[in-house]
C-alpha cells in the first residue's frame, strides 16, 4: 500500500488570522461556525487570504455481496441504475453540484455490469461486487489496498488540475451495513447503535439486518488493523474512498466528510494516518442511526442538520456554500478600520 | 394603517407535490428538510415547478434612544456608519448577497445622520432616532403606523419588478432591547428569558440591560395592541420590517425570516395577521438567549444553527442556497421512470 505522507498543520499563522477575523465590521465572534471554518481553512492554506479552487466530488459506487442477505430495502441492481443516472445528471447529488458549480466524478469500483465511457465516469473496478461477508472477508487484503491505491491515484489526477476543496459520496445498495460493522469494528460501539434503516428499512427489516451483522461481526472479529477490518467488512467504493480521503489529505486539500458510509470510509483513514482529521470539514449529520455515534467517536461538529439520509455526499455539496461563505467573509469584508466603524472599547 | 389581505394558502395541491417528491429518484424523504422547503413552496406558488424569481434582501436601519442606557456594547454611531459600510458593499450581509446573486434594499428608517442618495438606498426616515422609552412610548402610534406602510410600499415596489422571495435583517443599536420587550409583551415570556448578550455585553452589562428593560416593560404594561406594543417599545426599523413581511405574503412572496430582531418584527407581523406565517422561512437560530424562546413561540425550526448573532439578516442570505437546493431538486432530478430505477417495492 502507498505511505500516505500527511504534512501536519502548522498552526503558527492561526493568531494572525483569527485577528483578521475579528478585526471584520461584526461582533467578535458574531458568525459563530463560519469563523471557525474560516479560521480552519486558513490554517490548512496558511494563509488569511485563502481560495477554493475548482471546487469538485467524486461518488465511488461498487456493489456488496451482503445485499443477498435481505439487508436493503432497495434491489442490488439499484446500484448500477444509479450511476446511469449520475452520468445522464438526473441525481440529487447532480442537481446539488450544478447548482454550486462543483466538477463531479463517478467512479465505478466494483459495479456489477459494465459501463460505457462517458465523460465524468473513471472505471476503476476491483470486481463485480464484494463477496458476500457471511461466508468470508468481502474482500481480499490485496484487493482492498488495491483499492485504496485506486482512490488515491484518482485524487491525485484531480489534484494535479489545482483542486484544492473535495467532496466524497457513495452509492452501493447493502453499504450501511458495511459502513455500521467497521464503525462497530473501529470504535467498539454496540452493533445495534451502528444499525440503522438505511434506504427504509421497516421495524422487521432493521432486526433481520441486524441478526445479519451479528453473525458477520463474529465471524470477522479477529481482523485487527483499520486494512483487515476493511476487506473482512467494506466495500471496494469504502476502500477507494478512504485512500481518496489520505491522497487529498496528502495534497492539502480541503476535505468534505458527509454521511454514514463517507464517514466509515474517514474513520478506516483516520485510523490509517491521524494527519488526515486537521484537514477534514464534517458537512452533515445522517438521520442514519450509527452517523450520530461516528461523529461523536471523531469528536466532530458537523455543520449542517437537515434530517437527510441520502448518501451520494449531498451534505457536500449543500454544505459548500457555507464553507464559500466562510472564505469569502474573510476576503470580502471591511474591517472596521477601512470602513470608519467605530469598536466596542470606543 | 393599510388593511392587509394575504391569500389565505390553499393545500389542495399539497398531494400532487408531495408525489412529484416521492417518485425522485432517492429513498421516500431522504432529503429531508429540503423536502419539507419543496413541499413549502410549491404550495406557495400552487405547483410542483416552483420559480425563486430575482431574490431580494431588504436592510431596515433605525436608532434607538434607548441606546442612551447603556445597553448596548457598540456607541450609537455605529449604526450609521454600518449604513455607510452596507452602501459602500463592505458588511457581512453585503458579501453573502453578492455571493448568491440577491438584489439588496438599504433603508434608513430612522438612523441619526442624515445620508447621501445612492444605489440601493431608500430615504424613509420616520424620525432621527426613536425616543428613549424609559421616558415615554418609543414612537407615537401615528410614527408606528406610518412605518408600517412604508415598510410595505417598500416591498410593494420590489413586488412590481417580480420578486417572489425576500429577506429581511437590521441594523439600529440597541436594537435587541427592543426585540426583548416585543418578545416578553407579545408573548408573556419572562423578560429574563427574553435579554441576552446583543453584540457582546458582559455578564454586568446584560444585569444592566435586564434592570434597564425592567423598568421600560412596566412603564408599558398598558400597551395591548400589536401596533400599540409596537409602538411603545419598538424601533423604527422593527416597525417597517412587520409593514414590509405583511405585504410581502399579500404579495405571495416566500418570506425569509432569520435573527433575533426581525423574529421579533415577524412575531408583531403574526399577531396583526395570522395568514402571514404560512409564507415564511425561518432561516437561522441565532446564539442571543431570547432567540430559542422566540421560535418556540412560534413553533418554528430553523433550516441553520450555526451559532452566528450578526443581525443583518445574514441568516437569510446564507440558507438561501438550501432554499434553492429544495426547488431545484424538484424541478431537476430524475424519477425513478424517466431513470429506469428501480423502487423499493420491485
Amino acid at each position: 500500500m502507498r505511505t500516505f505522507s500527511i504534512p501536519q498543520i502548522d498552526d503558527d499563522c492561526a493568531p494572525a488570522i483569527q485577528r483578521a477575523i475579528d478585526l471584520k465590521t461584526k461582533p467578535v465572534g458574531a458568525l459563530g461556525a463560519l469563523e471557525e471554518l474560516a479560521l480552519r481553512i486558513g490554517t490548512i492554506q496558511q494563509t488569511d487570504t485563502p481560495e477554493l479552487i475548482l471546487p469538485h466530488h467524486i461518488v465511488f459506487a461498487a456493489d456488496h455481496g451482503i445485499a443477498a442477505e435481505g439487508v436493503s430495502a432497495y434491489p442490488q441492481a439499484v446500484t448500477n441504475q444509479m450511476v446511469q443516472n449520475f452520468l445522464q445528471g438526473g441525481a440529487a447529488i447532480n442537481v446539488f453540484c450544478r447548482q454550486h458549480g462543483i466538477g463531479m466524478t463517478i467512479v465505478d469500483a466494483g459495479v456489477i455490469g459494465e459501463f460505457a465511457d462517458a465523460p465524468g465516469l473513471v472505471k476503476s473496478k476491483i470486481a463485480p461486487g464484494t463477496r458476500n461477508m457471511l461466508s468470508g472477508p468481502a474482500m481480499t487484503v490485496e484487493e482492498c489496498v488495491r483499492a485504496i491505491d485506486a482512490g488515491a491515484r484518482i485524487v491525485d489526477d484531480i489534484a494535479a488540475r489545482g483542486t484544492n476543496i473535495i467532496g466524497f459520496g457513495e452509492m452501493g445498495i447493502g453499504n450501511t451495513s458495511s459502513a455500521a460493522l467497521l464503525l462497530h469494528a473501529l470504535t467498539g460501539t454496540p452493533l445495534s447503535d451502528c444499525v440503522g434503516r438505511g434506504t427504509g428499512l421497516d421495524d422487521d427489516g432493521v432486526a433481520r439486518k441486524l441478526r445479519v451483522l451479528t453473525k458477520a461481526a463474529a465471524l470477522h472479529a479477529e481482523a485487527r488493523t483499520p486494512v483487515e477490518i476493511l476487506a473482512a467488512v467494506g466495500g471496494f467504493e469504502i476502500a477507494m474512498m478512504c485512500g481518496a480521503m489520505l491522497a487529498a489529505a496528502e495534497h492539502g486539500m480541503v476535505l468534505l466528510v458527509d454521511g454514514f458510509i463517507a464517514g466509515a470510509a474517514f474513520l478506516a483513514a483516520y485510523r490509517i494516518e491521524k494527519a488526515v482529521y486537521d484537514y477534514a470539514v464534517f458537512c452533515h449529520q445522517s438521520d442514519e442511526a450509527g452517523h450520530r455515534h461516528l461523529l461523536e467517536s471523531l469528536n466532530a461538529e458537523p455543520i449542517l442538520k437537515l434530517g437527510m439520509r441520502l448518501g451520494e455526499g449531498t451534505g457536500c455539496a449543500l454544505a459548500f456554500p457555507l464553507i464559500r461563505s466562510s472564505v469569502n467573509f474573510l476576503n470580502e469584508m471591511a474591517s472596521f478600520e477601512s470602513a470608519g466603524v467605530s469598536t466596542s472599547a470606543s
